[in-house]
């Protein structure tokens, strides 16, 4: 089978798949004591700046809850767009596990605007103590519907934190297709912005599990270690976590294979945009496409090539290309629509 | 490096690598709705029978908390050995995530007796509402202290569980060691004798990464699939973790792997016999060791064979083997013990 | 100084806080054995039913908390709508102590409606284990805004509640409030229209402090005595809780206090209806204000008799009046507003 | 009734019946906002030094949750007697709340020592980021089974926590009693011996209901105001918790009830002393004794002066004291023991 329906219906790339293999050597320290995780570590910070504390986690989700758990208390109040994964997608882990509450502004084509972190965190804390305290924005880039902060977006989102004394956490699930889509370089968009704590994608990237959580000034990480330990995240053999990070920053495998899927993303809508049933709802920035199928092209294609009914009363469907997607199975999805 | 420190300290079984491997083809469901998956599940369920609900998580830690979370309330307790893992080794995770405590007894060479289970939930209710209510008996298998309980001690433990209407989890996180030591199945000392919730290891054992949690009765997982998203073990790509236990269990390489590594666990303990200085201080049943060691001896063994000073304060050591310690190094290491 | 702030300015009804001096008597056993507490319960369930499963505790977020906290698990979501106490006004704390997730529709005048349920439970169950599973709806009579279900409104709640197996609970903080305003009975608007679980408050209506959990199916509150010590609202003399419920029902306090405040609010409605500046913005059915003051009118009149502004933004104001509001305040008021 | 079964079975003392209802005068701010609070933190600031930070909540299980969890993260370890009321007597409530650990070593006459509590740590932290990490230290004064920590064991236990960073924790809640046992002022047995968080309890000695919890450096208090209201504990008639503790401190209440109590408890204890079956197993040095009875006691007694079998596997039983125990009552059960 191949589908558009998620970058994680993927395997592994045969490159980290690689590096995985080379690992199972010997005999390494447990828990994150190995040599690999050390190399990892060290290839992170040559990427991000030397001060950053680096983690490895197992999924998206557990990044995603343990870097906000780690500068989060039960009466804080994180502020996002109401589209964001962490609020949609995973239970409510977060707001579960560190006791907290989330604060939405509604989405702009899957982002949120400084205009709206202010509005949110004006009216959230206009009640005093008898409301969580707003203390963090969460973003996602790319964000939950495919599209892009720019650097500029990204710098005034970085500053109305700044103004009210709020971090700011990226949810970097697909971070590398979104610096493909900007041209630019994975500390471009993060640390260089004021973001402060990072998620680091790899699994929608080709990686066969595993996640970074990069602190980007390490006193936001005091704890972290127990807080690893007792989120159920400490990989025992946390080298085959790890060792997939070495080839995918040194060997630019981040950037080959978001590169791809990018390209192949906008193959596909352009087929799509030939069809004049079918309407693209939000713009084809990164390696996703949110659209309106009429209800035939429904029937006739999602079964060949599995991809998601996001919003089935509306027939609002997300296709989604990742590093393994051919360029024959565009123009064979593209075959299905035109008949 | 070779090293007596830990079970996981190794890397993967050549045979389990294989099936990873073999499991990177093309695209599959998401989130476990992989044919690997799907495999993995019938297999065990052919193991510990039909009825069984089988789900796969990341590590021994996720296994414990989660499937103890899935039975308990946070009004609950949770009696269990002083010694056990899950009350020592996991930063509280079990009581942390689930808001339950732990009734402990003091432990009898690792081990947890009917008579201290029956003491437990007598003091620990005796204050009643004003008081944790004790609902599971959590036991290991083998024991934190490489201890193995015999069919008719789990027979008598599960009878005390039921006199008091008390469920029993089992933390098999090297519960091939303790089947394999008993000459008998994996079905015969878990659901046979009564238990009704198996973590199931393989990590310790060859594998890379997953546990399986296993429920004998399929109504204790109700709700599990929300559970199991929600405190961050629901893998994205299911299949890498899940595929492992197919050749686990239909090549026996759970039952080869322990029994190796338990044989050269007897190897290890007779070299440590011969010196009369080397005091070990639990029955030798399974795959650990642990002993007093004078302190010349660590000084001049500990670098160059890792293993781990469990308490320093009386020099008392653990040493472990696994799949892949070879007979030479239990001799070398002997060697280093005469001079 | 007096004041339309709120409910809990006021002190304590005289005849409530006689019921608090006579219950000082002698030796009582503590944690609700005592003899107040049983009488208390008789009479509510004398009132609500004689199946029903009644506690006392100290507040009104705590009865939120623990009414839900009761029949909720960590991978739950609660329907509500928007503008809820329970929400906005409680630091989190429902979600916070129980793990779950609050899925809120935007309030139609602090109302929900079946369609908004419906809508929310479909939405929030479209993607399955990935999303918190609704198990229960939240509604507040009277709502956050004053406003008041009418019987058949709360009948069609209930009864898109059972058609999605959701459970319907009630805060009913100013439930007395509602139905002396709808001119019926405190049974009829509570478990005669389907409501499951009901939080009954007395501290606005004249009470020192103290709210009644009421459970109308018994099954509901398993394990309650448990979550009530767990959740800090064991009182350990429990009868100065307990005592004041019992004139509070058997004299019609409730009904009486109720009855003047909504008289009073009345009152005050038309002071403000007299003045074309003013912009009542919600129905006023219970004792609540809702209206948009211009800022020299809040200038004037704030200081003197102070009020809350909900928003500041919109200068929209809340003034609530309470059993002890005499018609020469209103009258007092009035004459502010005329200069 | 009358009976030695615990000081929460008293009713209420006159005077800070009077205090709550002189209390009951027109309109106050809610939340604490009032000029009641406002007083009763200035006198207790008086009493225990101007910068302590003062709050007010419901009862004592909270007062200990609270001002453990302000100052706690669920990765910390609490050490404490394995006797203590926190850990055995609240549903574990404050392990719950926080999600941290306690970290128990066995008490001493209720009591723990600094080596006790430097052995707790060291144990605790063998393991690293695999175990919780200590934090603090909480004691009660009086102790559980009423024993008083002199001055000297309080300096000994403070010195050890410094040494280890660890915070000190007082659970206070009949705190009046050990300072009248002492013979010495509220603050020499608190913020003078390096005590950092107090509960100070009033329940058992006379009030309503209400205990305070007093933070003595304000910066451990950061957040508190949201704590306070998330874990249910904001009164919103606060004037009525806090109006009791004006008296209480200005009159000399906590001293004249703590003497009496005390006295009594002495009478009681020589009352004891002169039936030679029954044992004495702790001090009797507030207004607590625990003691072995024979059968036949409990049973001519148990049901004439209710009090508590504490455990009734060795027949030891509890008799407390309060501040409206008469001298006949304590004459009356003698009078039962010598027939």
């Amino acid at each position: 089978m191949k589908a558009f329906a998620s970058d994680n219906y993927s395997g592994v790339d045969p490159d980290l798949l690689e590096a995985l293999i080379e690992a199972n050597q010997e005999h390494e320290p447990a828990y994150g004591g190995d040599s690999y995780t050390k190399k990892a570590i060290e290839v992170l910070q040559k990427t991000f700046g030397n001060n950053a504390a680096v983690y490895f986690v197992f999924n998206g989700t557990a990044a995603n809850v343990l870097s906000l758990q780690a500068v989060t208390q039960s009466y804080n109040a994180i502020i996002c767009a109401d589209s964001s994964h962490v609020v949609t997608q995973e239970v409510g882990a977060a707001a579960s596990l560190i006791g907290c509450t989330f604060l939405t502004a509604p989405h702009q084509q899957g982002k949120i605007t400084p205009e709206m972190i202010e509005n949110t965190y004006l009216k959230g804390s206009a009640f005093g103590r008898h409301s969580n305290k707003p203390s963090i924005v969460s973003i996602a880039q790319t964000t939950e519907y495919g599209t892009v902060y720019t650097i500029e977006e990204l710098k005034a989102i970085s500053a109305m934190c700044k103004k009210y004394g709020l971090l700011l956490q990226m949810d970097g699930a697909r971070l590398s297709n979104a610096v493909v889509a900007l041209k630019t370089s994975l500390k471009a968009v993060t640390v260089d912005v004021g973001v402060d704590i990072l998620t680091f994608g790899a699994t929608k990237n080709g990686a066969m599990f595993g996640e970074a959580i990069i602190f980007f000034n390490p006193e936001l990480a005091q704890g972290f270690e127990y807080i690893q330990k007792q989120s159920l995240q400490l990989s025992s053999k946390m080298r085959f976590l790890s060792a997939q990070f070495i080839p995918y920053i040194e060997k630019n495998i981040w950037q080959r294979n978001a590169s791809h899927a990018n390209a192949m993303c906008q193959k596909l809508a352009e087929s799509l945009s030939e069809n004049p049933e079918i309407k693209i709802v939000y713009p084809v920035e990164s390696n996703q496409i949110f659209a309106i199928f009429p209800q035939e092209i429904i029937e006739k294609t999602q079964e060949i090539f599995p991809y998601l009914v996001w919003d089935s009363s509306i027939n609002l469907v997300r296709l989604i290309t990742g590093f393994d997607t051919k360029l024959e199975e565009i123009e064979q999805f593209a075959n299905l629509l035109s008949f």
